[in-house]
Parts: C-alpha cells; structure tokens; sequence
C-alpha cells in the first residue's frame, strides 16, 4: 500500500470547516476567529484520520465517529498553540503562517487554545452518538491522554528539560507528549465501538503506542533534514532550543534506523490487531514513516 | 442565617488534600507541585461548596458529590493562574502569596492550567458516582461553562475590552466569565441527581444565574474599598488595567444598590427553587454578598 487515506482526509476537513463554537449573540466572535485560523490551517488531520479508519477496521461507518476525530483535531491544535508561545518554544510561523500569539497577540493566542480545548470536549459530549457508557470511556480517556500524565506532562518535560537521560527517557518523553493523544486516536473509537475481545484492544494499544514513537522519531529526523518550506515552520528549531531529539542523542543514521524498526514494530501490532487487513491505518503508518513534512 | 457552612468547606479541603495527579513513574511531579500550589493557595472554595450545598438541598450526601466538586475548583484554579499571566492580567499575587507564573516560571504556569483542567475532567469522569447519561450531562454542562460560550469567553472580551457598552454589555461579561461556572457549581449536581422537576431546575438556574451576577458586583466594589491584606492581592487592579466594573460604570454608591438588588433576587429566586427552605444556599448566598475578601 502506498499514499494516504485522501477521502477520510476530506471528510474531516469538511467536517472541520462547518463547525461553530459560539452563540448566536456571537459576543466572543473574535476568539472564534483566532480559533479557526489556527484549526484550519491545513496539515493531514492525522489524528482525526487514524479514529476514522480504525472506526472502518472495526465495521463502523467513519462518519459516525467524526464528533469524537473533530475533538481530536480539536485538541491537537490547542497544543500547538500553546507550545508555540513565547514562553514555550517561541516559534513565529506554523504551516507557513504566523502563529496564533503572532497573528492575534498572545492573550488571544491562550485563550484560543483554552477554548478549544473547552469545545472538543463539548463537541464530543454534545454529538457523538453511542451509548452513555462508551462516550464516557472516550471521554475519559481523552481527557487522560491530555493531562498531567499525558501530553500536558509531556509538554512540561519537555520545556524544562527534566526527562530522564538516555532512550528510555526520550521515549517516555515522548510517549507523553505526543504518543498519548495518537494513541487516543485509536482507543477512543475501539472504546466508544464497545464490543472489542481485550486481546484485539491490546493488539491495537502497542500498535497506538508504537505509532507514536515512529512519528515523533521522523519528527526529530525532519527537523534537521526536512526543508523550511515542505515543514511550514523554521527548521532546526529543536536545536536552536537545545532539546534532546533522537538525532541529538543517537545520530542521524542510528535515528533512521531507528525509525524503521519503530515502522516494523508498528505493521506487526497492526497485523496482530486487525488480522484481516486494515488498508487505511496500514496507508497511515506509511505515511508517518515516509512523510518529508 | 449567617456565617458560611464551614462543614462543607472542610470536606473539600481534606478531600483536594489528598488528591494526587500523576502516574507512579511521576516523570512530571514538578508540574503537579505547580498545580497544588496553586490550588491549596486557600480560598472560600465557594464553586465546589455551593455543589455540596446544592446536593444537599436535593437530598443527595454531599460526599457522594465530592469529585465533582473537586473539578470545579480544579477548573476554578485553572482560570486564575491563566488570567494572571503577564499576558492577561499580569498579577503577582494571588491569595497573599506569588501567583503561580512568579513562582514557577510562566511556562510552567500555562501548563500547570493546562494540566488542571484536564485532570478536573478526568477526575469527575473517573471517580464521580452516577447513571452513565447523568454524568455525561453534568460534564457537558461543565464544559460549555467554560469554553468560548463561558468562563474562556468572558476572558476573551475582558481582556480585549469586546464586551458590549452599557450596563448589559458588563452583564454579558461577567455572566460568561463568572457567572457560568458559579451558576454549573448548582446545575451539575441538579444534572447529577438527575429527578428535578423541569420548574425546579428553571428556578434554580434563575438562582444560579443571579449569584453570579452577585459575586461579580461584589468582587468590583472590593477591588475599591476592600484591603490589600484581606484581599490576598493587591487592590486597585482594575482601575490599573483600565477594567469596566460595576464600580467605574455606575460610582461606588449605585453599585452598592445594584448589590442589594441582586442579593434581593438571588434569595428570592432561591425560595422558588427549595420551597422547604436551603440554609447552606441562603449561607452561602449572604455570604457573598457581605464577604470582604
């Protein structure tokens, strides 16, 4: 298999493009707008994308669960926002455009990332359908996999440098800040689905996690040999804020070597989880591990 | 009545006491320490007291309604170390000590708000007793109060000066800033309990709704003529930050009447709503309408 599920892609940015947050007084218009700025500014959806093809590889119909992907995107645009910040790693151009404290000054800019954080929930709360209990369990685990043992505790290891040396703290870094919420992407629709046997959640639960290891190892790999233009931000930022990546620590060829036996490990769990073929979530893992931006 | 109901007040304190948010590797303790500075930086706990105090009326052991008290106060605490930011309000005390961003620097500070709101979610979706729809609707109810529609909302036009002009323009503001999160501190645990009549809820809204509006003019004519000392934080910062109150608008003596006004309302929207009578809700009531800090 080769490129990248295009269809679930323009569903959610379809999907993505309709939404409104506020009321009809519309007295907060403004922060909507810096909202949107920064939630459609493009990029591959990929966490909305991974929840809707693990819905197909279950026998649900994505668009069932595209409450629940919106909220992801939802959610992985607030963190943006706020890691761009001046107080963060201060970065002025994301996906070839200023940045939300840039464009709209950085009070907004927090805000904004407060509220969307406040409107995926809502979102998911207000429309995904399934029962009371399952929504519970997505719910639950989103909020989980955002907080301080997630991609806010993450975050903070990151920004403070307190990650443990070597690999494992790297990868426990990373596992947090980035691997939670990708991971979430996958769980939330076998939860919210329901009726999956615990060795098919496990199955998919190493695949989710290890998925989030390979994307954050081409990450590092892409900041230093990625260019300006395909990554839509200023390259080689991670040096510049001398933060550990998998090339500062092990090298740029033993980086890609890791990489691929991340990709490796990733199809194997993925073969376990879905025996009879997952051809999207095959596409995306693909994709992460081959992608120049 | 008088006096404030110290009971409920003491079982939210033990019970914030002793919470703890990270995994056992606790990579990120250092955030969590930011976190619980902050939040057991003392304080009238009024959200999650009213939430007790609103089990009560109902019939409901206040206990049984602990978790979701806790994440009121979580999210309570979350919006006050983001509006002190240097971006926002740029506060350097808070409750008598340094605001969170003066202690731990202001990147921990956006993550320790960050963190907290999760983790309140998290909390009430984990630990929080009740039938599966009861609960999905009392976050819900949480999660509108505090998105753009809301409490991140009313910051916006705060801190951009959007709010519309004229007495009901500072209305709007405060009725989303303040007034939503202390009007959910009521409405979850009526969402919770799950059996009030449709007239009761409408009349405990009213209550909800107007208690909010209390506490804010109160807060305004405290940041006039109340003390530094008992304020916990240094007076006068509205006028420092050019703030529209109840007291800039309308002198200090009008917005003394407005007060009475609303104190009237606020009770009598109460009677309706707990016939029988609800001595911790009239506590609480004048208490926030007589309270000096």
């Amino acid at each position: 298999m080769s490129g990248y599920p295009d269809d679930l892609r323009a569903e959610v940015d379809a999907y993505l493009e309709r939404l409104s947050f506020h009321d009809a007084d519309a007295l907060a218009a403004g922060l909507e707008e810096a909202m949107r700025y920064s939630l459609l500014a493009g990029g591959k959806r990929i966490r909305p994308v991974l929840a809707l093809a693990t819905a197909r590889t279950l026998g649900v119909p994505p668009a069932r669960m595209l409450p629940l992907a919106a909220a992801l995107e939802l959610i992985h645009t607030y963190s943006l926002i706020h890691d761009d910040l001046p107080a963060m790693d201060d970065d002025d151009l994301r996906r070839g455009r200023p940045t939300c404290h840039k464009a709209f000054g950085e009070n907004v800019a927090i805000l904004a990332g407060d509220a969307l954080y406040a409107e995926a929930f809502r979102h998911v709360l207000e429309h995904q359908e399934g029962e009371p209990a399952a929504i519970l369990a997505a719910v639950r685990e989103l909020a989980a996999a955002t907080g301080i043992n997630g991609m806010v505790g993450g975050q903070y290891l990151d920004v403070t440098d307190r990650a443990p040396a070597g690999a494992e703290g790297l990868r426990a870094l990373h596992g947090m800040k980035t691997g939670r919420l990708i991971a979430a992407s996958i769980l939330c629709p076998l939860l919210l689905a329901g009726d999956a046997r615990p060795a098919t959640i496990e199955a998919f639960r190493q695949f989710a996690s290890e998925l989030g290891v390979l994307f954050q190892i081409v990450d590092d790999i892409l900041d230093v040999v990625g260019s300006d233009e395909a990554l839509g931000k200023t390259r080689g930022s991670d040096a510049r804020l001398g933060k550990r990546t998998y090339v500062s620590e092990f090298g740029l060829e033993a980086a890609r070597e890791l990489a691929a036996a991340s990709h490796r490990r990733a199809r194997e769990a993925l073969a376990r989880a879905a025996p009879a073929g997952a051809p999207e979530l095959e596409q995306i893992t693909d994709f992460i591990s081959t992608r120049s931006s």
